[in-house]
């Protein structure tokens, strides 16, 4: 299995890829897709960027399903509405790719990365050095990227497991029902 | 000039199709793109239905632009959240089909279609319906569809009359400057 993390933003997208064999974890690749409105570009254009950046990454790595972190409500209703729409856009990437596409909160990548749903960014980036054996710190981003991947792998090793059926779907059901993404 | 208008929703999104020859608009064709959660189906699956909907409306008709409704802020942060996405995913549809998007508020489209900010829903329909001499009223997301539409083709037309290089970037512009939709 080869899990694409995503952590959508529109400025930036955080991506990590990471291979799953039992119960290794090997680092194959991360990194940030940037959209800037420096040079004028307007959304339509910024989504382009978005959408052709994650088709890179699909095709260059190949990736067998993808994990996507489920945005919040921030305080501004303005970044909610922009973060939902990169989010729907790196999710429409995702899905025209025909990838499987699983869905973890910030909380439950924290739980699954570091063992303690309030950690801090740091903790996030340390552990997933650890977790992945890299030379040193990923950037914010990635590190949430590959966060995603991690959470992935120990939620499918769990569920395969326990022989559970379609495991993943009735997780983010459960996501949805909270009613703290959807 | 053939125009795609498209009033974007996750479990509805209008879809109106106008030829523009001088003067003239000509009704090509209208209709919605449904996504339910009724038989279970998830976020990613039914953004998939939209981006195929889309598609499939794009390669039918071959518009050679596009007009999106720039969407607000609702009341309740979750719905903002979740017609973020769905507008992300239209607009992502479009520019990955290579059409260029113009987009309008609500309030552009009614003061093009009826002549008044504050219109009412009905008000859309039955101009949409007398400016496109259609047999009957449109559905209510169709007809958004059709006004944005019409509003698209009244800018064009009053740009290119005054001899304005590049203005629906300029308009558009504007209207992310005026902080309501962005």
């Amino acid at each position: 299995m080869r899990i694409l993390g995503i952590d959508p933003g529109l400025t930036a997208t955080g991506f990590g890829v990471v291979d799953v064999d039992g119960p290794h974890l090997r680092y194959v690749a991360s990194g940030t897709i940037r959209t800037s409105p420096d040079d004028g570009a307007l959304l339509p254009q910024r989504l382009r960027t978005l959408f052709d950046g994650i088709g890179e990454v699909v095709r260059r790595y190949q990736p067998t399903v993808a994990a996507l972190e489920i945005v919040f409500v921030n305080v501004n209703p303005q970044a909610t509405l922009i973060l939902g729409q990169a989010r729907g856009c790196c999710l429409t990437a995702l899905v025209a790719h025909d990838l499987p596409v699983a869905e973890y909160t910030a909380l439950q990548l924290k739980k699954a990365v570091v063992g303690y749903g309030k950690a801090q960014k740091h903790q996030v980036q340390e552990m997933v050095r650890r977790l992945l054996d890299l030379p040193g710190l990923p950037g914010k981003d990635a590190a949430d990227a590959l966060g995603l991947c991690i959470t992935h792998a120990q939620v499918a090793r769990t569920t395969q497991a326990i022989g559970r059926v379609a495991p993943l779907r009735a997780r983010t059901h459960a996501a949805y029902k909270d009613g703290r993404s959807y």
